[in-house]
């Protein structure tokens, strides 16, 4: 898409510090890093979020994401791995061009990425669940 | 998995407020929500974690994935979503059966699910492409 930052740097046209790279996807230094090691998957076809994203393509940028993951347990000894995927503003999505974030975690980094849990009440389950419908 | 109370919860060995169901997946509602709607995808099949997930199954669950946040969108008019896979406890993972996060978002909700950016420097960009891998 023009002027999608995200398209240019997946195809190439922008350098990029690139881990890695197929046909579908190319995979980058995230340029202010949660940790040491946060990378970002980028497919080459642009789709503004999951919703628009065919699903055998978000099928492999799942294994992708995999991958990742897997490589930088054993280059990075790292502890564990956040896949962190956001849509829309309110989800902190700052680039309009799907992408997955790959967080190589470290004990005691305090980086985030967690949230204060609530409670689930009765009433709250019977509204959701009355209204969320998954087709 | 014997003792492992996400495989009890996936089997329906133990009830649950279940948003979805297939073959390979149950979706439940997290009784420790974000977010009003938060789900978790569980797999029927056992995986600790991302590396232990067959390709095939971790394609499948990301179109689940895909699949419930269209419907948060539609059923609780949330303005965003927030996909959250999380591997090793360094990572935030409590429960050692596989399971992805969808956490509706709604503009002001301060829920979290964030980090603060650091800054990738050359010399760490030269060290990670060093040691990372991609296979």
């Amino acid at each position: 898409m023009e002027n999608c930052i995200f398209c240019k740097i997946a195809s190439g046209e922008i350098p990029s510090a690139t881990l890695y790279e197929d046909e579908d996807f190319r995979v980058i230094l995230d340029l202010g890093p949660a940790t040491k090691g946060h990378a970002l998957i980028l497919p080459k076809k642009h789709a503004a979020n999951i919703a628009e994203m065919p699903d055998d393509l978000l099928g492999r940028a799942a294994s992708v994401a995999k991958k990742v993951a897997v490589a930088m347990k054993e280059g990075l000894s790292c502890d564990g791995v956040n896949i962190v995927q956001n849509n829309g503003e309110a989800a902190g999505q700052t680039v309009f061009h799907f992408h997955m974030h790959i967080i190589p975690r470290y004990n005691g980094d305090n980086a985030g990425v967690t949230w204060t849990p609530g409670k689930l009440t009765d009433e709250m389950k019977e509204e959701i669940l009355n209204a969320v419908k998954v087709k």
